[in-house]
């Protein structure tokens, strides 16, 4: 096991690994500038058999110990009254509020600030009661296309989830790629398996204010070298509690701020470790597709893999 | 010209060009089932430069002539009050009834009643107020790949944009095809393209009581013979008003219940019509990840076309 | 302590203690009809001191173990944006399904069904996806003012507060007005106090499913006599479990389907009862007034007790 | 017609008419405080038919000119499919943002800013992203019980309703006191009928851009003379347009803001204006209890009046 860092050599980390800058003082786009148009052609020849495979749980309309305001889901006409109208029809209705433990969905750049700035240094208090002025969702309006890598710590480990409150290292990192004869390059979309959402189906899961699997904060380095365009998890990216005194989540402070990277949350990579198993490959094309909900913060998302 | 048909004739087109027990009495997924895996891959060899195009309108959260329930966006925190709490962070909420007339979104075979019955001969009462038992949406969870063909009409008939009422017949699609040098087959995801995005950014748009442009009924056989997996329109498939007594939206039944295609309604291919012109190819791979809302009777989407 | 009655005692009273028809065949306020000009003028005359009293939790937006679907309170612009406005301003935004187990609300008449029909005999069905068309809570648009009286059975009993599954039987009742020295009659809106509030505040209160105090069906005889207007409780009148097999909340049945009395639900009288205590006065003048809401089936409140 | 005021003369108003620091400095409740229990129990004994009437719209669930965000109206469960569930029952859900031109609600102190600066002198930042910390509606949890007093413009100036832009000035009020034998005094409700409701009832109502009828900003020394507690509208009590350049709702900025006075918006007082007419009398019970939105900026209500 890694020797673990200090709260202070994370912040270091904060300062070391960063991107503002990089792509220009008004950029808002952050690590997504490093998926490039030759990227994209690049993932689609990656497609042999056709498969595709669902990175995201159904839309959590059911209270559980990680989902305490779940999404409502309500019918504006249901099929017995549809015959009193001219064309008998059934439409529904939906409120949520996306970022929670039991939705997949993707944060904005906007969504988490550090000391009152967010990506590239713009003002937390550009996010307003009429939603964010900066780093809105809207940046990824035509869609994330690229090379998705899974690393699939469960396998690496053989075990079926790793525990809540258990920590990933870099050099787990580098077993896995080992493992899965994959290498995490510039561009790609990384996905990193915990095997919560398996875990979820058989025991219902855990409260988060208990603990979930994830990557330890010393994590931020190795994304850094690697230029990754995006991070996915099947929990929060962040091991939980983070293991730093004073620091909450410093993978979402080290990538949404400091390199500009979005992530996705409360993924469910479990069909697509079943695929990448079978057809022993962990890589992919990815494709993804946030609603265009302009100043959001985020969106639900139903990321897609395509062996 | 073509001759118009008859409220009677329509009504035989219903008959005739069905697909209802085509792929068993228990099938809820219809012509999704013309896409193959190896469809799937096939639409992956079409990519060639790696560019993206949305083709949907952003979220409307403002009221509008064709808008009059909008998205419901609020701010769960901004980033003023986000320093109070121990992790700085801002968050939205929003609530959306998306079968509306500015909303991108994708009809499930739920959505539409003929009879009292959906596709397949599944009863509306399936449909209750917890939603769909038969034909919901999430039968798409593991998204929608297949190759994507636009048939672009205003730049066909050199217009900017079809007017209110105006109605797209079959020799329009043949002459489409003909002029964009592609051809409609099995399994293919086809975009109309009628221009009513544009016409919105520039006018407004069109109250939808007041008329939309779109296919003529006597397009069901023609979409009939083309087995195609979905269609999609920048208006709602459906010429308003239809010119059939007694038939409101003739394709949307035709469609939805009697061949079980799955609809794209308020789509915004205008971005998609610049780059299939600027390339001369009018087929690209096309994906689309509905949200995965158990018993839903669709999703709001954002497809993406890839080039 | 009375003879438990059986099921089958229970749904004889449902035939027994019946006010169908009694005020006509298309009557929709059923009890509410107890209350003539006549009483309100009455009910005024009980206001002494001017002191007032609230009868309703605050609404409840955040999650508890009765309360799985708290209130959505959003706000749709702060203080800190509202100088970009012409008007600086604040306002919110609330979504509610208030008849959840922490709401203070009025239920309608059309909100609980016995086989398939509701007060006075109308149809289940008349409740469609677009609300009710028969006896919604806008029938109480002109308000509820009558003469309100506690019964404070606590006090009686000379606890804190019922504990989860503690009956009230008629004898109950009658001992309670004895102690209290008032007399329940024709028209009043009678409220019982369990408690359920105090043990809130106290304990945080019960999940619903493991119990609540309240009335036992055998008081739906005495209820029926006294010819109350309206029932309320600060837990959800029936005790719960029921404690007869196959009835679910047969006082509900009892009181909104068959004898047409309105019900307050989750109330909170400890206020109430503490200035009751202190007049050594049961009886006040009550004003409850329901929003509007057509086709409703029932409306958060906020009752008020005038003394 | 009087001779009308300057913008500069109204800023005067705002600094003379003003009751910051008369209850305290850290009073919440403004002009409530004129109403005292001895002001309630006089109010009780006002009432001699006991005839009641609401001041309220129903919640417009309808999109309209003066509506351009309905109220959200859904069913969580209809009687169609009740049968399915232990206890058949029906209930809905309702999503609203009250602050709008066709919802009867009452405006917390909280709502309005001047110069960044609510009632008292709290600052705007008092109201953040979860909600107002200071003035919030919940001061009014006990329920708003006192003398109301109808000023019916239009019976006055013999017409069915005012016009749009249509201003009322102290002298009206005054007139109308004289015409109505009634005199406005401390700790009254003052309810101003305009007739939009009628209008809107006969005409659909204007869209709030094109104006509304009511109070000339100079009736604000009139009202701070007089000692109102709340003053209630069937427009918003401001005339629109104000009539005075760079003030856009000064009757709202000096009521709320410099009286402390909550105001009532869209009201009906068509029911009551002819109860009023009926037994030419203008004085009445009033009883008003906004829901228990902690930290909510106002509340939908149905103000009743009792004869």
């Amino acid at each position: 096991m890694a020797q673990r860092l200090t709260s202070a050599d994370i912040k270091g980390l904060f300062e070391k690994c960063n991107n503002w800058g990089k792509w220009g003082k008004d950029d808002q786009r952050g690590a997504l500038n490093y998926i490039t148009e030759k990227q994209v052609a690049r993932a689609s020849k990656l497609v042999q058999t056709g498969e595709t495979a669902s990175c995201a749980l159904p839309l959590p309309v059911t209270p559980a110990p990680d989902n305490p305001t779940p999404v409502t889901h309500l019918m504006v006409q249901s099929g017995h009254d549809a015959h009193h109208t001219p064309l008998p029809y059934s439409g529904d209705y939906f409120a949520i509020s996306f970022h929670g433990m039991a939705t997949t969905h993707i944060d904005a750049l906007c969504h988490v600030f550090w000391e009152k700035k967010m990506y590239n240094g713009f003002d937390a208090s550009e996010v307003g009661s009429h939603g964010a002025r900066k780093c809105p969702i809207d940046v990824t309006r035509t869609g994330i296309v690229s090379r998705g890598v899974l690393l699939d710590i469960p396998k690496l480990k053989k075990v079926d989830w790793l525990e809540k409150g258990e920590a990933i290292f870099p050099e787990d990192l580098d077993a896995a790629e080992k493992d899965h004869k994959v290498h995490v390059e510039e561009g790609d979309v990384l996905l990193v398996r915990t095997g919560r959402a398996a875990n979820r189906k058989a025991k219902g899961g855990w409260d988060p204010a208990e603990g979930l699997p994830g990557l330890d904060a010393s994590c931020l380095k190795w994304l850094h070298e690697r230029k990754i365009a995006v991070l996915g998890s099947d929990a929060v990216s962040d091991v939980m509690p983070s293991g730093y005194e004073g620091l909450m989540l410093p993978v979402h402070v080290g990538t949404l701020v400091m390199q500009g990277i979005h992530l996705i949350d409360n993924g469910d990579f479990d069909s697509l470790s079943e695929k990448a198993k079978k057809h022993s490959r962990y890589e992919f094309m990815f494709t993804m597709a946030p609603l265009i909900l302009e100043r959001g913060t985020g969106s639900p998302v139903n990321p897609i893999a395509i062996f």
